[in-house]
């Protein structure tokens, strides 16, 4: 044996591409996943200067075996422009995540990290449809959230964010994304709520703040939070404390891979 | 488990870049001996269209975690251009197939045929060092093979090839690197030679013919092939025949991609 078995001459390849890359999870996960599922194909890490990056990404998109990539810090605002056409989330949120060579050799673009987070709650038989929700932070992530769990048409979604001019916008698109859908603004609490979600960066690693002004939870609840580090944000600790079940970031994390991948292998 | 351990977003990126690219084996064999090194770096096909090379290359060079490059088919000629300074049997050749970057961000191009050539007859123990050699074949490989041998210093130079300009090239460049070196031109034989070398592609596949007239060989002459497919040519199953000790094309790729991943490796 000298030779090994995860790359030959015929691999389809992959890449995130970010500045900086080396933090990044996604080469050990999405090619975990892809090989798991019998494709041969790696992804693999791209650092692209971010000064460089508008020069530079037409030229690799044009690697003949290349068929997807993953944005990430700082690309996700600027990687539409590299999208051909766009998927019903990208376009409803002018941001992509993800860029996949079809058939006809054109790429197009999508943002998974809303359909991530849905698929957690599937994952978990937990369904959003006709649930009341809190959504706290509605910046990338907590707008693409906003926009998956519309369309999975809860009875109520209350949002905040600290900025009200996107608190507005997003205000808008769930009512054309789910007419039905009752929409209410104002400072984040969790009564009357079946499900809270944080998408904020408060409870971020050192962080020990709590997103929203609450001594305890009714186990009832369900509670989201999707940051990855650490496991159990300060938000966490209390639901778990008051016996709620907790959906974790990394859960949305492995949702979005999954579905990612759907996307990469599906014509 | 849900990750793979042989990518993450440290790993440092490497290439072979051709058009066809499915049939190379450089990706499962230099990441073999990559990471048998304990280095976290992975090999990938890069298949380029041979009529966007120019347009391409030098963005794709441009990405900060890809830190060599391989060039197969069609590409060894017009890949020296992308060099900013080159080594010594690639100045001496004027071709390159390996690109590496620099600590200074720089790219250093190098041809190891004929350096993987003689590695295989190192690892043998067999000297070339004041040896007779018989060489046919000037050709892309052949050429390289010539050059890297005539810097063993062997005392005897036989060359051939079907082009005489070829032919009148290689004696200057073998003068010019060893002088001591007798060269003698003509129709190849095996008659007071030491080493018998073949870099044509007489023999490849299913050419039933020798690149040589010959019936027999004497037993304490050693035979070189280049040619991998198949693994014995008519001209290695006749030298085995004979009683003679044989070297492969097979021995020759394996000595190339050690050098090329010290050549990676090395500041």
């Amino acid at each position: 044996m000298d030779q090994v078995d995860f790359v030959n001459g015929k691999t389809r390849v992959y890449g995130i591409v970010g500045d900086p890359i080396e933090q990044v999870r996604s080469p050990e996960m999405v090619t975990w996943e892809m090989q798991r599922r019998q494709h041969n194909a790696v992804l693999v890490p791209i650092h692209i200067a971010r000064d460089e990056f508008d020069s530079v990404m037409p030229d690799l998109m044009r690697i003949q075996n290349l068929d997807g990539l993953i944005f990430t810090i700082p690309f996700k605002a600027k990687a539409i422009a590299l999208a051909k056409n766009l998927g019903p989330q990208a376009t409803r949120i002018g941001a992509i995540n993800v860029l996949k060579k079809q058939t006809d050799g054109q790429w197009r673009g999508e943002i998974f990290d809303g359909i991530g987070c849905v698929e957690a709650f599937k994952r978990r038989g937990i369904a959003i449809q006709d649930k009341r929700l809190q959504l706290i932070g509605l910046g990338g992530a907590g707008s693409a959230i906003c926009v998956a769990l519309a369309y999975e048409k809860p009875s109520l979604m209350r949002l905040f964010d600290i900025n009200p001019k996107t608190t507005e916008r997003m205000v808008n698109l769930v009512k054309s994304i789910s007419p039905q859908t009752t929409v209410e603004l104002g400072k984040p609490h969790s009564e009357g709520v079946d499900i809270l979600l944080n998408a904020s960066p408060v409870g971020m690693l050192s962080d020990t703040r709590l997103p929203l002004e609450v001594l305890k939870f009714n186990k009832e609840l369900v509670v989201f939070d999707a940051i990855v580090m650490p496991e159990n944000t300060p938000l966490l600790t209390l639901a778990q404390n008051c016996g709620c079940e907790v959906v974790r970031g990394r859960e949305m994390m492995l949702g979005q891979i999954s579905k990612i991948v759907d996307y990469f292998f599906t014509p």
